[in-house]
């Protein structure tokens, strides 16, 4: 791909000297950055902005190894094809007119498509901004060459972007803002080919890119962007677009109906590790800060030392980290001490530190650097969070001393900055050049603090183990749509899964054998072919205490199934807490597994978690270790603590029983009840194709 | 508090000449917009900044109101004492040294309290940053005189921050950033008489304020400030600073544990009708937002119409609506065809309107306006939200005209812009002008969006109904700490709250016959003086299904007293939901109370509401709303409805017993089960001050 990202030569078809078109602007952009030889490529012209004009890109010199396309939709295929014969490796399409466009642009994209197989060159668009490269100063991009003027502010963070025209827009924002610098941000467009699977492996080896941030609406190739992420050693951030429901809604199992508001993606991403984004200045932030601060030592706790001109925005900031779970340093008496030195006699020393009075005294510079030498020094303090103003009140303070000192200490540093505007966009790139992260909310500042200590996922790979037995698909054969619960069960039960004691009855008699061997009270259902809501349809009695009972009951059930389907009698069991264990199969990421809580509750807070399968039993771990009412797990209020372990392993083998069998659609183990802190799958149902 | 805002002649004692002073920015930023008289007064000079200088207060003429002081806090008692004799009305005491500084400034300041008592003259301030009046062109502080270099922007909206330099800092941020006008800006520092009262008194009845927010660290005159909340008419934001947890670890009861966090505080802004801010420049963005959209009809649900020029932006704006329940307008036909003839005869339209292709072939003016007017027009349309580029792309509009159009028809239209720095500053500061808030990040938009859409609650104040039987007051007596479950549930019984059937039993005999008129099973307490877990102590045993059981179960007990104490029986009740209700005496809002979900989960989940008491029907039923898990209490899952003006009178007679008897701290019902939807007090203890 560096033909891509380091071309030796460029040619623009589509070349215009009318300064309102894109392939003018493309032109400026590239003269302004590009050192290589740049062929703008146009038979109507012979020189535009005062370079040289060819006629086509047949007759170009080399070097040449890129071109740039920028002609309208329908010439598009030809162009490529003469790109491609001129031995041109890569072409970044900018046109648009394509799948975007309805099915005529759709046909012209699937030609696209058929051209970079036959000819093997690789083709970035259509419909996209293209690239632009902040440290090599290249602007591949029909972006407005106004992006110039403020200057690019080189950084660490590379963006991939689905969408065009966000991509450059939100790149003229944060350059001219000086929000942020960045290193390379790809526009892809439509992905006819180079999608952001390549670009992704490409930054990841970029040795001027320290985290990378996404904004994608789909990920096709699920499973090849998981596998890059989990083995990325930089931070990744991805901003997922198309979260809301919809195919949600004709959900037939539990499980699936968990997977609306983008459940699984979002599982599917913190099990390899990226950080997930709502907002795309949220996302730039998170990156930028990552880039910084890429992985702490896991036994750094993130006990954070506030500095502030003013006791209201440390209170706002110390309720921010309290409402995030980010712990506050309780500062030593040697730094209390030292801090003391540069403090008025009556004002006792805490953490927030407030150096308004001590300001005042001697002045922000001194005080500011006193502060923060002792709270770096202090080895109950992990990080420091700055509160700066620029443009007013003597406050303004350089920061590249403590930015030394603090990088040296391994400590992270975020600042907060309120002030004057250009004073502020002065600080902010200055400070930002000292590897500070500048912040212009308080509550974002706390989000990307607790960012920075929040332990990313360090996702293993599943073990190449031995398949579920050969019986599993004997049981399966051709079977269609949902089997029933005893069935699903004995499947369950042949791949490892812990489920209750329970038996086919075919008589009363035969139901009191059983129970009595297990023991009272047992539950007897009735299983009718196609039903699925057994409890709704009154097939189920619970809580049978006597043999009585049991005959009773199971009279009732062959009368209400009309002499169709078949008696299951169960041992009745008890346990807290109550769960959903479950699988499907993602359109994206294929076969995925699910833990939830379960009961009258779980479905008002909706609490589950995913990841894809098959997974590591350290994957599955963490996968329960995300759930929001975990806390329930670890023996709460006198229940015996639930086997994690255990509960990993049932969903290790529902993600093996998935990934062998590509005919299973769904499988729901609800209830999957914790007896004595064992998870014993309760009730199932396994989902084939129709 | 007129010659606050609107004095005729300000006397500055504390003016100098040294232009790196406080005293000298006052006098520059008097002189650059005040139109009244202006008196420095510093004995060593004649003149200052071109102004005749006067060597004491007392020698002034009139007009003179209203004094600015900025001398060492020393001096301070001294001038105020001179101002009172003059006939001044008010102070803004600018200096510092008082309560924020030592003892000794604790010492000062009491003495300004003194002479505000003795004197009559209202204290504003000291250690306080003062008064900005955006319209009137009034700086009545020592903020930078820079503060007028890019010009003070006038708005809807007023603020009162408790923090000094905040306030300053924050002003300079949002005038020179372009963010938002202002109208009042109301620095009160440590409030040793003129509180946020006070000010938000003034400002409710100020023609030029329509929104309030309030940066505010602790609420003395907490009743008072309520009540002006809750006749207000004008919308109220409020960022409470402190909110972290701290003294709830001492708490003795459930109630007073859920207290945490600002639980209280929340509750009473929300029974009041304020909107809560988690950050500064949030609330800022609610104020703004709030200001152009008051209050709409109950009935417009929220139904939002997002046009914008980017896919991504449309997806990532639908999905940020979707999580905060905010829906989507679903377009009439009509406003498809409307909408459709500016588009590309490819492009389907749909909601959010992606207006890019569009843009590109009929312009971005004749696009966005064609739109807006379809979708303003839609009756299944409740507002807008545009998304704006300015400074490239061609994209820029002037929206003025669809402002109009809005206005109108009383649709809020809320937008979300892009861009380089000088365009967007224009962009903003004219849009906002049309009355249009602008917001810079799509989450902020959209939280925005949600709060117009938030029916605030229109409390009602409670009724002047009969105090608690006189019985009550009799049982109270001048017992002290806890009361026993028996005790404390014949108090609440006596209030109305329904209770579990029980009576001590001093025999088994006497236990037999009481539970046979109510039926096994039954259960038995020890009730020993002092224990308040009995549980925990073995002195509870549930289900007891027969006489014999009864009578050992007795025995047990007993002996497990050792002699001490009383036997409680108790009918066993089943029901669902299990709630806990309480009360609690806060120390700044006085007597609350509170309504949580009960059981395992809650505590994880930490679900409670609080309101303050006494407390209307409709109050204590809008307490309910606010709970996370409301849905349990609306016939979830096949359980019967819970009666929620039944649980709402348990909450109005705890209120009221709480406001008749201040000697009750806290008052605790778990579990308050419902049983067939009506609520029950199961066990419940009442606690006196020690």
């Amino acid at each position: 791909m560096d033909f891509f990202f380091q071309p030796h030569g460029i040619a623009l078809i589509g070349a215009t000297p009318n300064p309102l078109k894109g392939g003018n602007a493309i032109l400026r952009n590239l003269l302004k950055g590009f050192k290589g030889a740049i062929y703008p490529v146009n038979p109507r012209y012979e020189t535009i902005e005062g370079v040289r004009c060819w006629p086509s890109v047949t007759a170009l010199p080399d070097p040449l190894d890129l071109a740039i396309v920028f002609v309208p939709a329908p010439h598009v295929p030809e162009v490529i094809r003469q790109c491609a014969a001129r031995g041109i490796r890569g072409v970044m399409i900018e046109s648009s007119g394509f799948a975007e466009a309805g099915p005529q642009g759709a046909a012209r994209q699937a030609e696209l498509a058929a051209i970079a197989r036959e000819t093997g060159i690789r083709l970035w668009g259509p419909n996209c901004m293209g690239l632009v490269d902040a440290h090599a100063g290249y602007v591949f991009s029909f972006v407005s060459p106004a992006i110039w003027d403020d200057g690019l502010i080189p950084g660490k963070v590379s963006l991939v972007v689905q969408s065009g025209l966000l991509s450059g827009g939100f790149l003229i924002d944060l350059a001219t803002h000086g929000t942020a610098g960045v290193s390379k941000v790809c526009s892809v467009g439509n992905k006819v080919d180079v999608n952001e699977c390549d670009l992704l492996a490409y930054l990841l080896a970029d040795p001027a890119t320290e985290a990378v941030g996404l904004y994608l609406e789909a990920i096709p190739e699920g499973r090849r962007f998981l596998e890059l992420c989990r083995r990325s050693a930089k931070p990744i951030v991805v901003l997922k677009g198309g979260k809301s429901p919809g195919g949600a809604a004709a959900a037939r199992s539990h499980t699936a109906s968990m997977a609306g508001n983008g459940a699984v993606v979002s599982g599917a991403l913190a099990q390899v590790g990226v950080v997930e984004a709502t907002g795309f200045k949220q996302m730039m932030d998170f990156c930028r800060t990552l880039a910084e601060y890429p992985r702490l030592p896991a036994t750094v706790r993130g006990r954070v030392a506030i500095l502030t001109y003013s006791g209201g925005s440390g209170i706002v900031s110390a309720d921010g980290l309290d409402a995030l779970g980010v712990p506050l340093a309780r500062l030593a008496d040697d730094t209390l001490a030292a801090i003391k030195k540069v403090f008025p006699d009556w004002m006792p020393v805490s953490n927030p530190v407030d150096l308004w009075p001590a300001v005042e005294q001697n002045g922000a510079q001194k005080v500011f650097s006193a502060a923060a030498r002792a709270t770096l020094a202090d080895p109950g303090v992990d990080a420091l969070f700055i509160h700066a103003f620029a443009g007013g009140f003597a406050l303004e303070v350089d920061l590249t001393e403590i930015a030394a000192e603090a990088r040296r200490r391994g400590k992270p540093v975020i600042c907060w900055l309120l002030g004057a505007r250009e004073p502020s966009r002065r600080f902010q790139v200055a400070t930002q050049a000292l590897g500070i992260p500048v912040l212009r909310e308080i509550p974002r500042a706390v989000e990307c603090i607790k960012t920075i200590f929040t332990p990313r996922a360090e996702s293993t790979p599943p073990p190449a183990d031995s398949p579920p037995p050969a019986s599993v698909a004997a049981r399966l054969g051709s079977a269609r749509g949902a089997l029933d619960e005893h069935r699903s069960k004995t499947i369950l039960a042949e791949c490892g899964v812990p489920v209750v004691a329970e038996c086919l009855v075919a008589t009363p008699a035969a139901a009191a054998a059983a129970a009595e061997k297990w023991g009272y009270p047992v539950v007897l259902k009735g299983l009718l072919p196609g039903a699925v809501h057994k409890t709704e349809q009154g097939l189920v009695r619970l809580g049978i205490a006597s043999a009585a009972a049991l005959e009773a009951a199971f009279g009732d059930l062959e009368a209400a199934m009309e002499g169709k389907g078949e008696i299951l009698l169960q041992r009745m069991v008890h346990g807290q807490p109550e769960l959903i264990a479950g699988a499907l199969r993602d359109p994206q990421f294929g076969p995925c597994v699910m833990c939830g809580l379960g009961g009258t509750l779980a479905e008002i807070l909706g609490d589950a978690a995913f990841a894809v399968a098959p997974l590591s039993r350290e994957d599955a771990v963490a996968l329960v270790g995300r759930l929001k009412t975990r806390q329930l797990l670890d023996g709460f209020r006198g229940a015996p603590p639930v086997d994690r372990a255990a509960l990993a392993e049932v969903l290790v083998r529902l993600g093996r029983l998935m990934a062998a069998f590509p005919a299973i659609r769904e499988i729901d183990i609800n209830p999957l009840i914790c007896v004595d802190g064992r998870p014993l799958a309760v009730d199932a149902s396994i989902i084939l194709a129709d």
